[in-house]
């Protein structure tokens, strides 16, 4: 029998690996469309702030291990341009454009997302870079490296805009952050979002929300971004204006897609085609507060998606139950985590949101070194169902945020997060934790 | 209506409190026998370690607050000697030995725990310190100032031991500390505790497990401490041998007692007499896991149950689900935490247990400055469930143990723990979380 796997990252390898040790006669072929599989995607902008540092650092397991210690037959170079799921055939080129043709028995799309270019004149210049894949990191890097890069621009203000923000400060490259939304973190409570915007300031980055971005030009030696009221030169421009999924050979081949063009699968992560799985960031998931479907791309689920593929295959049955969104990253000293639902997402899937922000604490009372801890947290008014957690704070944010995602995997209510048994020492929180303050404060405010 | 409160700490100024803001108009009488109400008993350690910071800094509310901004009828040096339920009074004696009797229509005890002595000869020479209430703490402050202690001896190695010994080493005094049972944290894995005795070895202090403690004799101008097969000298003899529930008069008066004397409550902090109340380090719990009683005497249980007391005086029914037992501590760069049963007391309760231990790393793959977290983890052969985690390491640990309490009051099995959605991001753990890791190898060796 032969699995094929298409794409050699997260899903993929952790797909081909399980199922190799799962089933050692299992035919497993990865066709991976870059020379780079298997490294850390959301380590890169921590590897670009380190001057020092290779960025096959990042390179968790090379092609070589995958296909001479786990015989793995990993095909680097070779790009898929269609799926035939009738013949169970799939089509593409090889890098010096050789056409192939690949049978299947299963097959895996593990494809991932690519990142959204939004449509700027000027996209092309040299020095103007997304940053998704390996080589992306690569070639920025080496562009700071050989153009002493003084100011950058960053199209974008999510997660991969931030850290990398952040990333180039640390190698004391002037940033500006641009983009056409008005709000800086749409999702984010503003109570929070202002202590995050407050950070950007005094580690001197220029924010310009609202600023519709008109072209890049080049300008003397380098460029300018040309938005709606300001200029801003830049060395270097970053676009980190999200990412979409790359389904696009799956749409041709008939296979359902839903929300943001995403793949749609079921719990054992099959798509509309039972012998086609997708996984990664180009597939679905179930979202257990909504319980509808959602495309919320994270590396935890690509893994854990690409095992469930692997067991499913090997004819081990496993079904996900499904995400409740919770992610965090860094920016300069602060963590910034959330889970489930904020208000409006909440309202969009039915409910009926009540919110409130609580300031609290990183240590007891007392103790040195204090950090103030913002806690947003979203209950429904009809039924006391916990619903989401928004937390920013300079230690004892990332971690904390698992407990209330556990208490959302089980549908808890308000009130009985709120009695849960909480740890406690001083050096690591108050008596209540931030998370049962705002607990307590937001069953006060559901009039529970 | 009088609701009489016998103690002035944690509980007690809880349910006083927080029953003044339900009603304004009860009558609410705390009875102190000491001089201090409402201060943070568990920053005594951080607070002894720094000896420019004064004790009284630990208060977090003072009497003159509470009784002339919250209207409580707070009595110091109020000690009180029986309860005569039938007649619904309470009879002591004030500092000045002079006889008080009190009616009550509701009562709370929350008289807390005592430390255990250990009958050993010589615990009454000046320099031999108990550490529970404040008092201890300031006496132990002033000693530490006065007789320029170079050397103590800390009888026991539970939290308050470990926590006193990085404090007093933090003043720089040589530590040694000593217990008759020969396993230095017996209701840790030892693969952990291994851990934590290397932490107490790289930080200079001797430890002695299995060594009774025969007496403490004067020796030149301060102390030593005979143990079996070994002599310690000390100008500070510091005794951290537990705790015991202060439930004498409680017993007295007829009211049930189980575990280790604590008094027994039901799910609305109601003792066997339906007006008598019990809350904090004096009273039981319901245990979720095992589904016993128990008594764990912790801060977060303290405030909480005296809130619900305070509810339930006022009309408010409040029910309290009970305890997982999630406790974490600090040792020098180490953060201890706990939540749920060990293997032993998951027999005891009737379980399977099977335990695994994972180490792992405390940042992502290529990041700088990752530590090890080791984790240990039981689940229920027979049933999947998840009992209890254990985890040791340096940074991470503290806010991570919630996630896993969570898991328990909702009885998930580790199958259901090792679906639940965990935040990721490099600089704050794998992309497998170590308790989801943990989760994995436990659904192995469960045969899941």
């Amino acid at each position: 029998m032969r699995f094929l796997i298409i794409g050699g990252d997260a899903a993929g390898m952790s797909a081909a690996s399980k199922a190799k040790r799962r089933m050692p006669e299992l035919e497993v072929v990865v066709l991976e469309r870059s020379r780079d599989v298997s490294y850390s995607a959301c380590g890169m902008p921590y590897n670009i702030a380190e001057p020092e540092t290779g960025i096959e650092e990042l390179v968790v397991r090379d092609a070589d291990t995958f296909i001479n210690k786990q015989h793995i037959d990993l095909r680097l170079d070779h790009n898929v341009e269609s799926i035939d799921p009738g013949a169970k055939v799939v089509r593409g080129m090889e890098a010096d454009q050789k056409p192939f043709t690949l049978t299947y028995d299963k097959l895996l799309i593990a494809t991932g997302a690519s990142p959204v270019m939004p449509d700027i004149p000027g996209l092309d210049h040299n020095g103007v870079f997304p940053l998704k894949s390996l080589d992306h990191g690569r070639r920025i890097k080496q562009f700071i490296g050989m153009k002493d890069v003084q100011r950058a621009v960053i199209i974008g203000m999510g997660y991969v805009g931030l850290e990398m923000c952040e990333a180039l400060r640390a190698r004391g490259i002037e940033v500006a952050m641009v983009k056409p939304g008005t709000r800086f973190l749409p999702w984010m409570n503003p109570e929070l979002s202002r202590v995050v915007s407050l950070t950007a300031t005094k580690n001197s980055v220029a924010m310009h929300a609202g600023q519709a971005i008109n072209s890049i030009v080049t300008h003397k030696d380098s460029m300018r971004v040309r938005c709606d009221t300001v200029d801003l030169d830049a060395d270097m421009v970053i676009v980190a204006s999200g990412v979409r999924p790359n389904s696009e050979f799956a749409m041709d081949a008939g296979l359902a897609t839903g929300i943001s063009d995403s793949i749609s699968v079921d719990d054992q992560l099959r798509t509309s085609d039972p012998d086609i799985y997708s996984a990664g960031d180009c597939a679905d998931a179930f979202h257990l507060v909504t319980g509808e479907r959602c495309w919320i791309p994270l590396a935890l689920r690509a893994n854990r998606a690409g095992w469930a593929v692997a067991d499913n295959v090997c004819g081990v049955e496993t079904r996900l139950d499904g995400v409740v969104g919770t992610a965090v990253f860094k920016f300069f000293d602060l963590e910034i985590a959330r889970t489930g639902l904020t208000p409006r997402e909440a309202e969009a899937a039915g409910f009926d949101p009540v919110e409130v922000v609580v300031e609290n604490s990183s240590k007891a009372h007392a103790q040195k070194g204090s950090t103030a801890i913002y806690t947003a947290m979203t209950g429904d008014k009809n039924t006391g169902r916990l619903l989401g957690v928004q937390m920013v704070g300079q230690q004892g944010v990332a971690h904390r945020i698992n407990a209330p995602a556990v208490a959302l995997h089980n549908r808890m209510d308000v009130k009985g997060f709120f009695q849960t048994d909480f740890a406690y020492a001083p050096p690591f929180g108050p008596v209540w934790d931030p998370l049962l303050t705002a607990a307590n404060q937001l069953l006060k405010k559901l009039g529970a």
